[in-house]
């Protein structure tokens, strides 16, 4: 039995309550300061208002006040927040979580340096934490996991990736239930790295539908299931790659937090949704300023931070300026408002 | 230009038909003795009755028995029977075709010998045409293809794999358009490998819905997609290393020929609709017999052919017991009517 304090109440913190607290772990669900109506939902009817769902009796709900109590003595701090909030929870961290916890994250993406030089949010976190980063351990969770299928017990397949093995295995034992099964892997970087990356093509799956939207063929006899795989494998090339630039073992690509996390992420969400726009012909600032004005796009924002990295290391000479066709067209679509024209002829290592 | 003549005349050999016509090849569609019925109606009035679209004009239709007339002079034969009819393709063709000619084949698919020993199905085609087989070039398409989807001309992606690079640029050049787009590779193994194996796995993408549909929540707020992502995982995983068993490069799996193609075949198709059924419970005896009796069903087939391989394989230490676990259940699933209760602990090189 562990202690498992959650920050962050969206709903893939909220879902993974489940698993933990059906186990008999002690699990605290910590809401940030922009979660305060759902923990004033949870606390006062048990219902999580956005995933639908009722959360477990078990599971104590705080309001971001009470933090420091819901975090003191925990065996494993989960930072639960998504990817804009990355800067603000290692600051949290800093000062909530004490030696010996194990900082559990979930949320995916890579920032980068002025000049292009990427890292893993796990880093980012570090970094805020000062001292303290080295002497808590740390470990991610990664693969596919759509949050509302895990709350309602789906059979969903994961990797708990960190630094040490031992971790690693004290965490999957204490989540692991005849639902949700666990990997581990020490393989930190490149899982991390896999689980930006396929945010990132995931984006490119809205793509096809919009097309058909906007010539009126939504209903047409044949669909463009060919578009979309061919970006699926270019996407998957491309993780690969970044994989592997990173350190990373290129094996990621081909299992559960990498072509598997493409997939689930590829069959919905609202990254596939501004995905469909851009298909229909919207402009992208269109989308982001207008139609989806507030909505977080994890895939979008991912896009802005590798699209922009991969420039700047090429002008480097870091990058091949052939390398990550895909990733460059989709930077082009959502920073310079460029109408959506695959270039076929670049991916797959040039058409030849 | 070149003189294309195509045997078989289902859905997808005739897409074919499409981008080779407009580019100003000469092309024959030579149907077999079961396509009687579609060569009547695209010589009565262009429509393919399968395919429910026109073919091209240019396009010349023969009935079998003008085969010998359509073929001889031709640059490329096309052997577009499915996986069933490969036998008699290569007993035809030994008679059919002449030196110089290059042998294009578009259907997926392994065969095995007593002792497990697995061929791509080109092997096959030669070994039933005899001294000829090595004065014909040999050459095969693989990759995202949804053959409507090819012939209303919606972008797809393809690899033209073969032996001789010479050979592969000529048809790559003849077929080329503005919406396919055609790479090439000498791994021809490799790409056969995976175009099999793609198959058996998208077998696997219909039981989450027929899971759902039994247990009444066919519209439930959460669906099952990490199940069958997980699945997607593992298949890629699996495709992966049976494409480097055989010899070829483990680079397929990550491209068009492997997880590409293993995503278009899985988003529908006669496969997954034989998968959907084993989802809501019913036994695969009976699917085979009553409720698909007749339905070509080329993934199920790969799986009888590779699952029984691997069966054999292991029995003679050629393959460890613990690999290709999905296969070995989906096997069990197709030749032993066992229930559907995958074995997910054993996926990913083992829960660990």
């Amino acid at each position: 039995m562990l202690r498992i304090a959650v920050l962050g109440a969206g709903v893939m913190a909220t879902a993974l309550t489940f698993p933990a607290v059906e186990n008999g772990n002690e699990v605290s669900l910590i809401g940030t300061h922009l979660d305060d109506e759902i923990i004033d939902s949870i606390q006062a009817t048990r219902e999580h208002p956005v995933l639908k769902l009722r959360v477990d009796e078990r599971v104590k709900a705080y309001h971001f006040a009470d933090a420091a109590k819901a975090i003191e003595g925990a065996d494993v701090v989960m930072s639960g927040v998504n990817s804009f909030g990355v800067n603000w929870a290692g600051e949290q961290l800093a000062s909530l979580a004490t030696p010996g916890q194990t900082i559990l994250c979930i949320t995916k993406g890579m920032q980068a340096d002025e000049d292009g030089t990427l890292h893993i949010l796990p880093e980012v976190l570090k970094k805020r934490m000062g001292d303290l980063a080295d002497k808590v351990h740390w470990a991610a969770i990664v693969g596919p996991s759509i949050a509302g299928e895990l709350a309602v017990h789906r059979d969903t397949c994961v990797v708990f990736c960190g630094e040490q093995q031992e971790i690693l295995d004290r965490l999957a034992k204490a989540y692991r239930t005849d639902y949700y099964h666990v990997w581990t892997s020490t393989d930190f970087v490149g899982h991390e790295v896999g689980a930006c990356m396929k945010n990132i093509f995931a984006f490119g799956g809205g793509f096809a539908a919009g097309m058909l939207e906007k010539a009126g063929q939504a209903d047409a006899q044949y669909a463009m299931y060919d578009y979309t795989a061919a970006l699926f494998g270019e996407g998957a090339r491309e993780l690969k790659q970044m994989v592997t630039f990173m350190g990373g073992d290129p094996e990621v690509a081909t299992g559960l937090g990498g072509v598997g996390d493409m997939f689930v992420t590829t069959m919905g969400g609202r990254n596939v949704r501004a995905g469909t726009y851009v298909g229909a012909g919207v402009p992208f600032s269109q989308i982001r300023n207008v139609t989806m004005k507030g909505i977080t796009l994890e895939g979008v924002a991912a896009i802005d931070v590798v699209g922009e990295a991969i420039e700047k290391l090429t002008q480097r000479g870091v990058v091949a300026k052939d390398d990550y066709p895909l990733v460059r067209a989709l930077y082009d679509i959502v920073a310079h408002d460029a109408p959506l024209d695959l270039p076929w002829k670049k991916f797959f290592g040039g058409e030849k």
